[in-house]
């Protein structure tokens, strides 16, 4: 039912070219970091935990051909300018900051490591930061299926399945789980304008999948809730403030004043490497404008007058007061989210204190 | 500033096809009915307002060439089988049903006179439907601009501007009264999909009128309204119970949601002829539901899974609670709107009573 979003082969690394769906399923072939950086600028790898999967083997790609010889502090001075590159691409998906913090934190952690030995550990890193993604995805959908009950409809927006993600995804992985479950459930899902990532990707998954899908104009979704269709809406998140306020992709704000407004459950589900600690509240999160030809000639033609002025932000930020619970990979959060998404990340810092004893290779600073 | 819609040349009808805006203005020729039909069908001509005039000249253009030296009934049946194919067009702007009526009035109104001279008639009730609507306008426009404020924003969905009727509009009418008043105005225009009225039509209409407006996505107008940037809201009408609840353009509904939570006023502009005293409330408005490929390929490119489920309503239903006020070209209605559009109409009968003693072309049905 699921194919890889990512995978790494030998030496490179391949990525669904989610730029080409729902007509072609490609897969383009990353040999250096440029085509990372390019592929995830231009939404060819898009979603926050696989951008930050992504992002990991991106560092790898950068440092390959790098002189074996060379000392350590140009070798730092190099995986610097990659990481730098790479942050460049999107300000917004917080996964993307943290996967290049455990990067740069390997190398702080082995600096009196032969150069050869840093690039394995950094491609161990990385493999770690895709098989990590792999199980959140698990267990995302295991939490959150209880909320889903046998006959449901759900409402989602743009796409946060398997292409989202090394797993089965965060929102839509809640769905597929409930459909192994035995539950039937049907599907309502946004187009979401500009790049029609509900239309051409989770309208795609969903019905791969067997799932009964329908696509509706996001200006559409306040009528459907209006007629009593949807039972709960169901989201991902590109960074999640520590009092919960959410940023996702543009649209997510509105959804969640509407549900609020029909008394529809609004769930977030996103992995706790999403929740930023140093945003006390969204107000902090940037939010990335991107290029207004995404509006005035999204489809290979103009749709608009020439020069015309377009504000085009990429993400929108839903106030926690919206949000009726955010799903994680340790669990379901209800308010107050500022004390319940804290205790999750302390239990797992627990847990994972013991396995950073155990394996070498992994960074003290994965828990950020 | 403006250009004509819809103008009568000798013995046919000009139309702008507004399908091939923004890139081309061409008047479309339209020497029979059946050419009227396809250009309501395929939105060459479209805004309740637009096509409550253009059904006039159909209806013209129907019974052209039918045989002057036939009798009255069999004159009677063609322009019958005329209305018929002109009402199964398009089912929820009553502006359509209201002319259809009209025309037929003239007919039941003159029995005895010669079948060319009827003709004549019914040339002369398509002209005055079309120059009351130009006249509306202008009323609409003057009335509702006192709601605008120097230095005011104002966001708009859909079109209901110069090109959804025979005058300035409704709506942008009333943007474009203020702007002459010397008041300085900004607009934000929702792109309004599936069919982008908004991106390609009012867009276009506001920026060759020298007004600084800026495009957005149906899904950002919650976040531009979050961030305080717009002071009112207005948009046109395609059919308004009695009540107030208001048909309009898909989108509309969660708009004016968005604008009662944001505490943004929220206006309907709408000459009285949308206004539909049969329906007692929107639940008794039909809502067309168009081809799902104006979602999944509308843009001459395949954007959403083959076969999948799209439901494309046109329109959605407002609840007159989340309507601040009607604006008529007999003045602005605020609510109780039961009681308040009723005086409207019956204020206009007494005007247009007079007027039907003096025109003998009118029909006693123009007042419905």
């Amino acid at each position: 039912m699921f194919m890889e979003t990512i995978r790494w082969v030998d030496s490179y690394l391949e990525l669904i070219d989610q730029t080409k769906l729902p007509g072609e399923v490609v897969y383009l072939k990353c040999t250096k970091v440029e085509d990372v950086i390019d592929a995830i600028k231009w939404l060819k790898v898009r979603g926050a935990p696989a951008i930050g999967v992504a992002a990991g083997y991106g560092v790898v790609l950068g440092i390959k051909d790098f002189n074996e010889k060379d000392l350590y502090e140009e070798f730092k001075m190099e995986l610097d300018r990659i990481v730098v590159m790479l942050a460049r691409t999107r300000p917004t998906a917080i996964n993307l900051f943290r996967t290049l913090k455990r990067m740069e934190g390997i190398l702080e952690g082995h600096k009196n490591k032969e150069i050869g030995e840093m690039k394995k550990y950094l491609l161990e890193e990385a493999k770690a930061i895709h098989e990590e993604d792999r199980l959140m995805c698990e267990k995302i959908g295991k939490h959150g299926s209880i909320l889903i009950k046998d006959g449901d409809t759900i409402l989602t927006h743009c796409n946060a399945g398997w292409l989202a993600t090394s797993g089965n995804g965060t929102a839509l992985s809640i769905i597929y789980t409930a459909v192994q479950q035995g539950k039937h459930v049907k599907c309502f899902v946004d187009e979401t304008r500009p790049l029609l990532q509900g239309a051409r990707l989770t309208a795609w998954e969903l019905k791969n999948a067997g799932i009964d899908v329908t696509l509706i104009c996001d200006s559409m979704a306040a009528t459907v809730m209006k007629a009593g269709k949807i039972n709960l809406i169901i989201v991902g998140a590109d960074r999640i403030a520590q009092n919960g306020d959410t940023a996702n992709k543009i649209g997510t704000y509105g959804l969640a004043v509407l549900a609020y407004v029909h008394k529809i459950p609004f769930y977030v589900a996103a992995p706790t490497s999403t929740i930023d600690f140093l945003c006390e509240t969204g107000k902090e999160i940037p939010v990335e404008e991107r290029n207004p030809k995404e509006i005035t000639s999204g489809f290979d033609r103009q749709i608009a007058p020439e020069n015309i002025n377009v504000y085009n932000p990429a993400f929108d930020i839903t106030p926690n007061i919206y949000i009726s619970a955010i799903i994680t990979e340790h669990g379901i959060a209800y308010p107050s989210y500022t004390k319940n998404l804290r205790r999750f990340i302390v239990e797992s810092r627990d847990t994972n204190r013991q396995k950073i004893f155990t394996t070498e290779t992994q960074s003290t600073q994965r828990i950020m």
